[in-house]
């Protein structure tokens, strides 16, 4: 299910056969409830109009703003896919998560990167998190949106990518510059490591820059979703898209 | 219990009172143990060497680098302390909480500000999170050493801390300036509203500014501890403490 008035939107214009069906609350009448009534009929998907609390029933406290889809789930990317996608996005922006094996922060991630327009995920097969139902709901829908590139081999994938223009970025404790010194406006890859341990060497030696992040407090680390937006948040700053 | 060399050291210089006990692993042996151990012994607090395996089994994967300290818990600030406190802060980043219900976001939150030099968490009395186990679980530590100031009203102590001398900036997605226009280097307030809700209006009504964070996505919003990541990531940068 995806819900809310642009995620639907997005949806019926990137990828309509991917919906089912669409609700729409009852007495939303207005211009924005229109064309995606109006798109979905274009691509020739099912419409129906029904009361609020059937929705509320559905979604709980989401904000869904009377509108709901219903949309087959969203297919990973293998790694020719992502490479694919990559030579036609100009300046792409890729997350990468190196060992993070928490399918909560796997699902927060998914949500950030989201938000931040990111084009796709990339985790590595072996010692990852699941992208189960757990993961699923802590996207809060992201997981029906944003791609998700389960590759073989980490280290091998990054050279693939750079190989491609694009430059890889880590997120490290101990990285030489601050963000925010760092150019992010290209095609760039960030990389997450796992809390506490951070990258693994081989990943680490794949990276062009190294980006420290702030570790003001007495608490360890950032959680790495957080870490993740952060960096993200920096890139979107620097393009001038950030906010 | 407070783990790691810099939490514990920090907590030894700061506040070595509230330390019962202090646990060093065996092995551990180099500059930055000792200075640990000293100060310990200067503040007439118990030192322990333990075997790693002690460590280990009650910490499980934290990354504790053989440092642990047994604590009295961290008492929550009256909003009179609260105003002490800032009064005595030059250009103080306070973070506040305004209708967080998830005691896993107040964790959350928690650990951000702590990682971002925040001097207190504010959140008022009613509508808000318990400061509870799981909030205290995720805060990782971070509820050990960074204070919450529960306020009965807390538009009203909004107004306070904009009469001693501070700024309010609310995160809203309808926000007139992305973050990076606003000016964050002085004596701010950072105000977070409900994830989906937003600031309330009486809320909204004392922000000097509205700031729009990253929402480039289909999915509705990013998490609160990850936009309270980016505005206080932002607050940093501009104050050359980006990393």
């Amino acid at each position: 299910m995806v819900y809310g008035l642009h995620a639907v939107r997005a949806l019926l214009m990137r990828d309509p056969q991917r919906v089912s069906r669409v609700y729409l609350q009852q007495d939303r009448r207005d211009a924005r409830a229109d064309e995606i009534e109006r798109l979905a009929h274009a691509a020739g998907r099912a419409v129906e109009r029904v009361d609020a609390r059937r929705l509320q029933a559905r979604l709980g406290q989401a904000v869904h703003q009377g509108v709901l889809a219903e949309v087959a789930p969203l297919a990973g990317w293998s790694e020719q896919q992502l490479l694919d996608a990559v030579i036609r996005t100009p300046d792409a922006l890729l997350l990468a998560l190196d060992g993070v094996q928490d399918p909560h922060n796997l699902g927060a991630c998914l949500r950030t990167a989201d938000a931040c327009g990111v084009l796709a995920l990339i985790v590595p097969r072996d010692r990852a998190a699941p992208l189960n139902a757990s993961a699923r709901k802590v996207a809060a829908g992201a997981a029906e949106t944003t791609p998700v590139a389960t590759v073989t081999n980490l280290a091998r994938t990054l050279g693939l990518l750079k190989g491609a223009g694009l430059w890889i970025v880590g997120a490290d404790a101990q990285g030489s510059q601050p963000a925010h010194q760092i150019d992010l406006t290209g095609g760039r890859v960030l990389v997450m490591g796992a809390e506490g341990a951070g990258l693994r060497q081989l990943t680490r030696r794949h990276c062009d820059w190294l980006a420290r992040l702030p570790s003001r407090g007495a608490v360890e680390s950032l959680n790495v979703s957080v870490a993740a937006g952060m960096l993200l948040y920096e890139a979107l700053r620097q393009r001038g898209e950030g906010g």
